[in-house]
């Protein structure tokens, strides 16, 4: 019943070596709506859900473009996000300003993965509140990564974050030995089924709810929204949510449960 | 019955991931009297509503314009929005003096929400208090954003912020499929209209509680307040709120409940 | 009976989006006592109450003059008015130095009311616990202004500010109307009838107790106290309170209640 | 019984608008031991009670020379009084070195005041614990001017400060109109009359307890201390307290009570 | 029950003298995978667990490189973990650059050391949550040290950190005699058949979840990943856990107790 | 029984005007043991009793010699003194250097007195714990001064500080008039009878717990300790201290309570 | 039962003058294991325990050479010691440097003194956790010096801490009349012995839990360790703990109790 007090910044260890503020950020996340991205031999394909399709307004960004060879999808706290990724831009600028060549994938991630490990361990700051998804082709080929608020960054041949991405995850897993092979087309096709998996019951991908963003080997980073994802979703087949009535709705609990609906819409999570 | 602590700053996130003083923000803003904006093809309008018009003052500013191109409006707390204002206007000024060009209106709705962001992960400051309506033309035409206290800005076709401004958006998504190929009168009298759905019971637009402003492609922003709205209003037709005396009228609890109506009215949530 | 915890700095929102630090400033301006402003086409007066006129010492001063075109009235902390008071005069003096002209009115203004919303928006600071009547002519004529902690500023065609300073805006808002068309004597008559309604029962206007300002196209800012009011008192006639033995006088709690009445006479809220 | 939460800092209002911090040190004043300032047409006089006047050590003074045309008594905290009287002493070495002129009495007075002020305002300093009576002459002739810990100054023709200084001012509120016309000697008389009369019941004003000090229109400051004042004294008369046994011996709570008598006697309040 | 106020930060002393951030710091070590360190006369080694082995991403680094002569092992928080090698990079290029040679071990050693206990003795920072084992070589031939959050450093001849490392510490406090003589290849088995000590029951080390590196004299520091482990695995024979059903698997209660098991797998700690 | 909060640091005021740690401090010095210095007209003598005589250990230095003129005992912290005497060696080397004479004896002492003033008044420090018995000659002649941690100093003719001194100020009261005429060593032999007055039932006055230093006009400041104060003690004559059976011991609860039993021997304290 | 609230930080006093972090720092002395040091006319001489002699590691350093004439003993936060020592040897380098001789042993002693006190007297930072026995020779021939975290530091002709010195202590004072005379040799023997008296029952002093340290006139700071122990023990005789089954071995409290058992072997106070 009674809280400790080890969880109100995050300079304070508690008893059992946690940071819990670290922790309640990736909360944020899960109240971001969903993100895939994968990567096969020669591409690299994000996909997301924009939650809250108002009519009036232009869809928040869930994926954006940073460079010509590099891009992220997002699921938390949209301005940190913009934060993050204005600082990835200038890097990128930088590196083709000073090297003249495209940023490695794997500089421009850690470099956020650093400046977001100082909030974590500097009084007077908290943690980005918001999980990325950053694909991206440089020489060593197309490559996924995921960063964390903690700082924490992996690679990953396949990889979901925001609200009830574990079930994208899972169609990941069962079919991620495929995703090296696979055609551009394929690579996307497989996504946006994984994406599919993570709606909520009774919902179905649109082309007004999905972005598509793919880069490849020799292919610049091009983002697809509205109309353009027709063709994609065109491909899956069927757009619907699997989920049954008799199942229980609830894989997270702060992603989909009362509190998360009590979230007010004008929040920044609704991304 | 108990509350947490976790809503003392903006640099702890609940376990839930949320930020409780980048929320109570927002409620500030639902205490500031109703703007609405709209945009066509060929213009961005934006019209407002100002709260306790008393006789022996100036009302105090709604709509301000920021450049020959550009201006806002807000709702919240008016010395936040005069600090926001100022800094677009140097934004603004600095545009002309190095690019000779008036200032996209995305980059400078893009730098004030890097602005407040900050106050959103610093120790010591608060989140600014106050919802924008940003309304400019430039190359790429005329353009509405709604700015936030969390650093969120979106594009809108048509957006409505402050006290009982639910009725206001509820009007504008029933007509926005419209508003592009308006006239520029048309798209006043439109935003008049969902205006007036935001006024309390009994109460109806007039010259000295309206404010209307307009820009459009070739066209300076122009701000009509006092008599100068008069031939607006004469445009509306029926100016009076379509509350009746049987609805519950609390649509919003913050902005129409006792609590609000016991905030002093020196405090500068009144707008 | 419980009292939450938003209410201990400048940079928390309670949950309604209250500033409550801001909202209690306001009430030290209570505590002081009356002054009241008003302008003709050609003229701005300040009228002000002098409180606890001890014989032993001079009077506080309730009315400071900025510059030859320029003044003040202040209720409150009056140690804070001479901060911004001497703020003021540095912007005139810097104005005649670097434009070679009088600041204007409405830029004077302008620059306190940044100072002070920095006070509301950073911690370790406090609002100025002062309000301000800025009388003032420049090339657009006679104006004045009211100043809040907040940070707000609003133009005003007659204003009152300090403890019972309601029973003042009643008697403006019965006789705006009449202003415009004043001749200068007239002009301080009905300042001084508003003064004298903001009266505790049972007191009168004396050249002991109330100082008058006046500046106007043409003519420079001057005040006047001690003897120099008689011969305004004469032209006002009755300068006793109008309250009545049954009239329950407590038009404003924290002005006249008995909380006001325990504090030390030697706090600076006696103006 | 259950006291607030907003005594604990300067930089916080109290929900009536009061800054508890600023009149607790006022209290700090009042358990200093006596002074009494007033002005002739001609002369300004300072006098002093010394508190505990052990004979092991010199008195702590009561009364401090700053320049030749200026000087202060204090009552309070001594180590403050010698920040500010440090700080004065620079200001009239600057006046005399820039503008070759004995710096103005209100000058230094206001220099002090602004001082003072910002540690009312600034978050982590306290507000200065004493209180001052500064006697000068400048060109606009004899001046006496109270300083307070909130950053207030007024001017005065007869003022009292510290423990029982309330029976020194009524001395003073019967007497003043006596004052313009007095010559120098007589001054100082009636300065100590005042003084006598907030002694303590069946204390004598002696030379061994008594300071005083004289200034005049071409007569430099002058403090009499010890066998010097033994001569004022004599002019005086009777130099008892007229405080009678039937007499409840508590004017002031702090200065008097059980409490005051508790604090300890290295304190630096004993002045 | 009742927990004291010591252990909110590292600046603070318990009565006992402990510093209880610091100990918790250790408890974020012992969540992360174990780690196993030992040295010949020629060659240093260093083997680690790689946990929640997800097929869809690249492990997390357990082992990394600094320079030619020079890596680490960590467990615990991996964020601060190269923050910290980020760190040692730098000091080991500026000994190249500076001083033409490779840093000696024990120099870049203590250089972390010191810059983590200045964690240990400022408010607002937090210790770093990460234990580290340093294998190198230098002019004094190969060293293994242990790097602890306190800022405590130890050269060692065999070491284990992270989750059930007591009971690799076991298996080389038994025979550690053997070391010094070893070959190469054989130090690798026994750091080996340490780390399997430490397996959870039903676990074998496997090329999936084994990370092994070598240091020697002559002999480049090289990490062995994923197929590569395997040629080691087939020289230890047995993979497999030694802990039996009956046994009673919590020898460290934070790293493998239910409070461990909550632990998002989104956490750091899992390296 | 329960304690307000006004006492956790030293710039806040209580209530009633006091700064409870300036008042805590006191208590340091009660806990160190007595020191006494007297003057005469031509010698300023200190004596000083060293507490805890642990014959391995040099004795804390009880008196210190600052300049060829100066010199002071403390009670109290003793690291807090030597920063303090540390400050007013600088002072006195800066005047020969700058003034090419030994620093007046005020001039000093008010130094540090400043310097202590701002540590209460500053957030984040705490007053200096120590108290100061300063005793020079300059051109006025031989000077005794004490250092209170307020920042209050005050010129004494006779003063004891540190535990039971107040035994020693009454013999001090007693026969302070013969002072001025002594020579320097029956003024010696004055300040040892006064500091035998301080010591506990049953103790003497020897060699080892006694320290002795003189400075005089035309006589450098001298420090006798050990055997060199044997022929100071045979001039005293009866050495024991002059509390009988009887007499209850605890003329300062602080000082010599079971509290302060209790205060660890490795505190500073213990002087 | 309650405790106060005074003993959060280092810059509060209590009630009765004490710093009770300064003494918790005390407290992280009592728990490393023991270190004596000694003095003779012609060397100074220190030896030490090593606790918890693991058979993996090297041993955590207890002596430390700081320069040729000069060396220390340690007992607590090991970290806190380097951090002091490499500060030593930078002042030691420096007076090589620019006076062209050994640092004077009072001059760092006093160096590292006034570092420590800084931290006993600002708010955000941590008394040193470590007590120091520094050991050297210089032109005044062979010093001993015990460094305490308060600042204070004394010279002893013999000292003794860390845990169960008391029984050293007791050693030396029995025998330090002997030490002036005592040849190098004799003088290791008998801190040895002090040593044995503070080994826990059935303890002894091996070459493996042994470190001494010599330096002397002519002769430079020599470190004896492992083998090299072997001579000094032999020479010893009995190294054997004296303690009884019957004696009730827990001298002091922090030091040997169940609390000290319960600190983790990897906090820093095993030294």
């Amino acid at each position: 019943m009674f809280r400790n007090s080890y969880d109100n910044d995050s300079v304070t260890f508690s008893p059992q070596g946690r940071i819990f503020q670290v922790e309640y950020a990736l909360e944020a996340i899960k109240q971001g709506s969903a993100a895939v991205g994968l990567v096969s031999n020669t591409h690299a394909v994000l996909v997301a859900l924009k939650r809250n399709a108002e009519e009036l307004g232009s869809y928040q960004k869930k994926v954006i473009k940073i460079d010509s060879h590099l891009g992220l999808a997002l699921a938390g706290l949209a301005p940190d996000a913009r934060v993050l990724s204005n600082f990835m831009r200038q890097q990128s600028m930088s590196s083709r300003l000073i090297y003249a060549r495209p940023i490695p994938v794997a500089r421009v991630v850690n470099a956020i993965a650093d400046k977001a490990q100082v909030n974590t361990q500097t009084y007077g700051r908290r943690p980005y509140g918001v999980g990325l998804l950053i694909a991206g082709v440089d020489e060593t080929g197309p490559h996924l990564w995921e960063f964390q608020p903690s700082g924490m960054v992996l690679e990953y041949k396949g990889a979901a974050i925001g609200a009830r991405s574990q079930s994208a995850r899972t169609y990941l897993e069962r079919n991620f030995e495929l995703f090296p092979g696979l055609s551009r087309d394929e690579l996307v096709v497989h996504g946006l089924r994984a994406l599919r998996d993570s709606l909520a019951q009774d919902k179905s991908l649109t082309s007004a709810n999905t972005s598509v963003a793919v880069v490849g080997i020799g292919e610049e980073f091009k983002l697809y929204d509205g109309d353009e994802v027709t063709m994609w979703l065109e491909k899956v087949g069927d757009v619907g949510s699997s989920r049954g009535r008799t199942e229980i709705e609830q894989p997270e609990a702060s992603g989909s449960g009362p509190t998360a609906a009590a979230a007010p819409d004008t929040m920044d999570t609704t991304d």
